[in-house]
């Protein structure tokens, strides 16, 4: 790092004129920032690098002019409104009403609230409105606060590159627009004011929808671990003395995540099943859902991704295990063992069927989740209609929850009936894991007799029981042609 | 499922204020819906939700009032149309005649049309532009028919968050986009009227760019199975009376993936070496394509995701042949026959070398297969100029297949010249599959040839046979520096 | 390919009537079209076909009337004009003053311009910007430069559907955003005439970003390619005169890979290192960073993507060793070797448990490195808030680089240790990549002890040495309760 290059001042004079991209100049356009904390000092950087003419307005310009750019105009607040049209408001909530002073020139100015909170739904009304409320001449734009100082200082690199705009005023709304555009932003209309509260809870969550998910996944792993850690390696040491412990890494792991997989893929469509029967029972879908059912639906995408995961990796665990020393070691063994005892034929029909049929079925299982994973990012999802969504993550999650069950079934073949399975009583893991799942596809399989496929396509249709309805006004207009994909899509419901 | 929970009323009152999300109101705004049927009741349902103020329309208010929210207003038509500006017109297009008696309280509001069809171009004309043609004073919108009654019941959650909205009005447009917005939903500008049709075509299809590739490659998986079959399975038993059965559900399988994906490969570069036959032959770019190579171009995008799909099944399942019992037995059956002669040496330099080949040959083309497919995906496609994208598609993906030749070469090795291979006198499969990729390939080194190259480019800036064209307008604006893009892009064509 | 179907001419008459889609024709608008280049004709064959009426304007238009559709009126340019508000300037930039005869008709017309440059940055001014200051009485549009002729001729199929548009224009860019919707394209709003630079450069660069780091990862592959060659092949030659030249296409190919992974994850998170060290030693985050310390941070992205595409090949290139013919060779060597000395054991507890441990640490870096790949999709990323990016990115990156740093020790094992592994005296190659890994590991433990991580905290709150400054104004805003976050993040920058 040599000195010379460190020497360039990042806050010097012209600074702009140094930028590797060419500095757009927006016909010049004059912009005010008032505040002079981290966040206003990072958002003059960008707004003199992106070409505009900045005025830092301060209580104490003289003090804080230092901070800013050389090329940004440090005055006082009265000074710096007068001379822009579009002002950012970068102070905090609790000083808003130290603004008061400025309402006369503030009147007819386009205000952007950057403003964040430090708790989600900390405020009864969002600080976009409540500028709003105290400076009904101003109009108010809520913006930026879902980028960073950082960001703004060295630029949208990579990863989320939008700024959500909402404002009441369409035309302001757009003038914002540009200049998120100018500065390297991607704009994104939110719509009106009532969106500010939402936009201002976005910095705050950390993937909120993931936590459930989550702790659902480390849950069943922990449970099967212990389960087969204790069939699989405290068993054998405990009646036979033998040492074990080298299976725990792989072996264990890889009995566990396909367990956990299995279970979870179950779990995306248990509530669907739920759903259709409280329907059946009520015999309305215009009855809401209890809150851990609504909340069981919401979680369905992060449940399958989560299982799809863990299905990829017990595929590359399988995989890895004949690279493995230890299976290295066993098949000489079993070789030189064999040679000794002059034995040509160990070929057991059974065994390799058993092997090559689970292996085949487990294989199309994962090219069927894969399918169900890409179709889930957004970018594909947004360019299918419900129709093809619902046929993909409904009927084809459903296929790959059979093709597992199958796969299970052939892992297992006859291992249920062994008693030499039973390690200290405690039946083969995949039994316990065919609990779910076969419920589901029992379930499924019951919803899709006529009488009962009947009774639930009507009330999905809108009838409801002991309520006479006709079905003259547009209640069968997206369904008579679709019946097999509502049928589908019901039961995912 | 405890009944407390269920005891909340998903219809009752102040249903709103229960909601998780803070109810965001857009400043009260009172939103009519004409109708009551399912969709019609769902509508309501989330409008109220989202903190509108809903009026029904009926025809039969007292008898459909209690289908709707408590929340919600149910009135007579001409009441509910006086109250909103914005009438949601949930009725079938059959029944929109039905409406002209309202024609005078109409005038000015804004109508918007969510029906659908139950066939594609069921119309001459879309429900939307027959709904405007019967009230030219209204300004009538098409939006919402995207979305699914369920989706509205439920609110928007994975998925196709979309609202696709078209209008002559652009305000009108506005003003129905915010509505979505609140609603939960992503409004997506269409464009003005003209793309109602196609606005009312999507709910209606169901991948239909993926059916004719994917009987494509069900019909070439067929065939090449049924080959291999009787290769490996068939003729040792009729020959030998060997049982190979254990074969088919891993190793056939496996033989036959590579051929399907490599042949789906190159049809994927063989449409443009027609089109590039036929601009030869002719002499201009501008006569159009025959409809079955119009057809051809169009889908090469899903037979190559296909080709990579298959592609990655077969690495799959090629990984998973050490982990096979019948691999395992083999291999000891070996060691041990080995032991018992006591021959220390079975080292095949050549076997190793072409083994060693091929496989890293295989993966550097499956690398390259990846990076087509993650090309296509939408998000990363619109990321890139028309430059890079036929870079990667063309250059690399024809790169992808040279190498993709190589590996069957590799893994044919010296077969095709052994007697031993021709069972039943059938060439061994991988000759088969050479057919059209080295014609293509062949082709294409043709036309890198000096003198094709340069009629082919000429032809490509617009130079037509036998018409003297001045090369001044823009014509090679945008070709001088890149000869080496348009030369693959061509040949992409 | 029949003779029948290719008859069918692309220019004939009514060929608009022919298309597949409906023509959808926006109230018949009429579109003008000044050029008669290659450009111009594709631009006139696609707005005929999309349902416009078109009018051409040559210098020459009975000569030039042959090259257009038939439903393309082609007239003098003056005329043209006339009859269209929308106006296509399909010409070069050098031909633009030919225009100013028109200057007169031209008053009030939307002028399209469509140009684009052979270099980057060739002229001072857009294109666009000088064609409006020559017409200052017209509206400019800068639009479709993006769109190549063979894309319009043929219809937006796969790849980049997106026109970027801007203007300073409000209406004059709805218009043409319209025209684009029509014609098959997705508009997408750049913002004011200042974008038009950028916009014009968009289709003259291919993959910018990637140059450094594929070149970067090429020279590292070769490095330790030969480094790795003269260990496992050439060293074995010399010595033992052993042939082991069948080691180069996978075995070595699979050692050189992970080290290429390894040190290409660990430049993702030096610059970081860099940075924050530059931000201790001067007391400030507002110093800008020296030139090639801002581009490695530029290039993170795309550095640790090319990281992520090493590991899932050498995973792939592992995977594939059991199936190799040399594997079986040897391991059926091995056994009938132990055969024929009648020795039973082989195994050695601590190779196996070296081997499974490395194994399943492996692959649990190479699952976070598949989460941080997707992620780095633009769908997926912009789904996601900074602080969720930033968590993801930077705390689960460095998890991985810890965990690869495992790996490379428990796949090392003892090894450095072994005089027997120094070939030539060359240290084993694991140790050679443990360099740079360590180094950030160490110095982001530093930065973690109490005293660094407080000053830190405060220098990235916006504190600067020897400047007194209050943290009134939003400049902890939105840090206290993001500590972890920002320590994870700031360690990022």
């Amino acid at each position: 790092m040599s000195r010379g290059d460190m020497a360039k001042p990042l806050l010097g004079h012209g600074s702009a004129a140094g930028e590797r991209s060419p500095p757009v100049a927006p016909a010049g356009r004059t912009v005010g920032v008032l505040g002079s904390g981290d966040f206003a000092r990072s958002l003059a950087v960008r707004l003199v690098r992106s070409g505009f003419r900045v005025v830092v307005g301060s209580r104490n310009p003289k003090r804080k002019a230092s901070l800013f750019p050389a090329a940004a105009e440090v005055t006082f607040q009265a000074e710096a409104v007068k001379k822009a049209d579009v002002i950012f408001v970068a102070i905090f909530r609790e000083h808003y009403s130290t603004l008061c002073d400025l309402a006369d020139v503030l009147v007819g100015k386009i205000l952007v609230d950057v403003s964040n909170n430090t708790e989600i739904n900390h405020h009864k009304e969002s600080n976009a409105e409540y500028l709003a409320s105290l400076f009904p001449a101003c109009t108010v734009v809520k913006a930026f606060n879902v980028v960073s100082a950082w960001t703004l200082q060295s630029g949208a690199r990579d990863g989320n590159k939008q700024v959500l705009i909402c404002s009441n005023n369409q035309e302001a709304k757009h003038t914002i627009a540009e200049i998120a555009q100018v500065m390297g932003f991607t704009p994104v209309d939110m719509g009106c004011m009532s969106s500010a509260c939402e936009i201002e809870n976005i910095p705050l969550r950390l993937l909120p929808a993931w936590k459930i998910p989550i702790f659902l996944a480390l849950g069943l792993f922990l449970c099967f671990f212990t389960y087969n850690l204790i069939r699989q390696v405290i068993h054998p040491y405990i009646r036979e003395q033998k040492n074990k412990l080298y299976k725990i890494p792989i072996e264990v792991v890889n009995t566990t995540l396909p367990c956990v997989s299995y279970v979870m893929l179950s779990l995306v469509y248990l509530p669907g099943v739920l759903a259709a029967c409280s329907q059946l029972y009520y015999g309305t879908k215009y009855r809401r859902f209890p809150d851990w059912l609504d909340q069981w639906l919401q979680h369905r995408k992060q449940i399958g991704l989560l299982s799809f995961f863990c299905a990829a990796l017990h595929a590359v665990y399988s995989l890895c295990l004949p690279m493995r020393r230890s299976h290295r070691y066993l098949l000489i063994e079993t070789a030189v063992k064999q040679a000794m005892e002059k034995k040509m034929t160990i070929w057991v029909e059974e065994e390799v069927w058993r092997m090559e049929i689970y292996i085949s079925v487990g294989i199309i299982a994962l090219g069927l989740l894969s399918l169900l994973a890409i179709t889930s990012l957004p970018s594909i999802a947004n360019s299918l209609n419900w129709r093809e969504f619902s046929f993909i993550q409904s009927s084809l999650g459903f296929i790959a929850l059979v093709i597992s069950t199958l796969h299970t079934l052939t892992y297992g073949w006859s291992r249920a009936f062994d008693e030499n399975q039973y390690k200290f009583y405690l039946p083969p893991t995949y039994t316990l894991t065919l609990l779910v799942p076969c419920t589901v596809i029992i379930a499924r399989v019951i919803f899709s007799l006529p009488c009962i496929q009947h009774r639930l396509l009507r009330i999905r249709r809108g009838w409801e029981k002991g309520r006479c309805t006709d079905f003259l006004e547009l209640m069968t207009a997206k369904i008579p042609c679709l019946l097999s994909v509502w049928i589908s899509q019901g039961s995912e419901v």
